[in-house]
């Protein structure tokens, strides 16, 4: 099969569809969609994705799908020798799987795109800081890392359901812990810091996902120096124009 | 296998899981979790689900899983004999009702969640209304229902994809389209009556899944009437101590 990944490597979603297609040797041509630059709003991207949101994924010219889990799924069932432990086949390991995949979308990915929206990013947008928002969606977040320290990472193992290797959630909820690296050092220490197992399991996933989940991050390493260009200009806009 | 599902039939992911059940002849148990008694806060169903949210269900007394959407892969799954058409073997075909699911908790889910909260439950909780939260919930909601009728809807069938029965995403979205019952019916027709297709789908799939869909939501209709008394309460305990 033929595949393309619609992506931008500021995107957490993105990154983990990426990192999932290289550290399981499928080859695709990485489509980048940049939405700094509002590529996914044309067009021609939305005939790949009506959401007009990154990532998305095109299979021999014409079967579309978007949406990261839904993708994630994909990729590890039609696609042949991907290694057991990132879905399992057996129907009761793959529910565990699938059930840690559903809970982060209210959870860890509501919360973080909460707080980093409304305490950092929120003016490259035109909009003001939002304390209030910032506040719950913290809220829920803290309250999100201390469920993943006492239930999803109870057991022996070091990742998600206590097993010994990454599923494609521990991929998917690590790639969106690291989104946090946008917010201010203080605020994000404030953050992770009570949550020590959290910390581990990030960087042990990280680990068992090398070369490529660091060679993927380069691109958001490199991102999150320009948004901290473009915030203190949009700062100093500010001040000139109050 | 031996099958319990806790669950209340005022929660809408809790009737998707019940009515799938039925509607495919699977044998289970249901036990009932009381949301307005707190039943979900008790160490009890913690020790079920540590979500403290219903539906949850136990298999043969052992394997235990939470979220709906994980819940219906896996009876789809692990249960035989259940119809093609809820959940299909094909990658291409389940892959995309994975996306419909997915897509389904950023959107629909919490459109509605926030829009029935933070119009019409809140008091019941002991906090105030948010006419804010309540007008960015319904324009989440409104842009999410135009998706169903500009994309999902699209093709010859009358459910989602275009398919010609209904699938497991059809189930959960109907069931969270269902739960706007609760907010007045001024707001509830200014929210669905723009949208006809999404009308007609929802009428489509209540009655593709008789008579299970209406009998699962018949407790439903009796907690809205119990919520209206007890609003009406709440509003006048307001009026005495204001």
């Amino acid at each position: 099969m033929k595949l393309k990944v619609f992506a931008d490597r500021g995107s957490q979603p993105a990154r983990a569809v990426l990192i999932f297609c290289k550290a399981n040797g499928i080859e695709f041509e990485e489509v980048q969609i940049q939405l700094a630059k509002g590529e996914h709003k044309s067009p021609e991207y939305e005939a790949i994705n009506p959401m007009k949101q990154v990532p998305a994924i095109e299979v021999d010219g014409k079967f579309r799908l978007f949406e990261s889990h839904a993708i994630l799924r994909f990729l590890a069932t039609a696609f042949p020798g991907i290694a057991e432990h990132w879905y399992p086949a057996d129907v009761f390991k793959r529910a565990q799987i699938d059930s840690a995949l559903d809970w982060h979308h209210s959870t860890i990915r509501r919360g973080s795109v909460g707080v980093i929206h409304n305490t950092t990013l929120a003016p490259l947008f035109g909009r003001p800081l939002d304390p209030q928002a910032a506040a719950e969606a913290e809220k829920l977040l803290s309250a999100s890392l201390a469920k993943i320290e006492s239930f999803w990472l109870k057991g022996d193992g070091p990742f998600l359901l206590g097993n010994s290797e990454p599923s494609m959630a521990d991929l998917s909820l690590v790639c969106e812990i690291m989104q946090l690296e946008l917010v201010d050092e203080k605020l994000q220490k404030r953050i992770l810091d009570p949550y020590a197992k959290v910390r581990k399991w990030v960087e042990d996933t990280r680990k068992a996902i090398q070369p490529h989940f660091d060679e993927i991050h380069v691109a958001f390493f490199q991102m999150k120096e320009m948004i901290k260009k473009a915030l203190a200009g949009a700062g100093s806009g500010e001040t000139k124009t109050g």
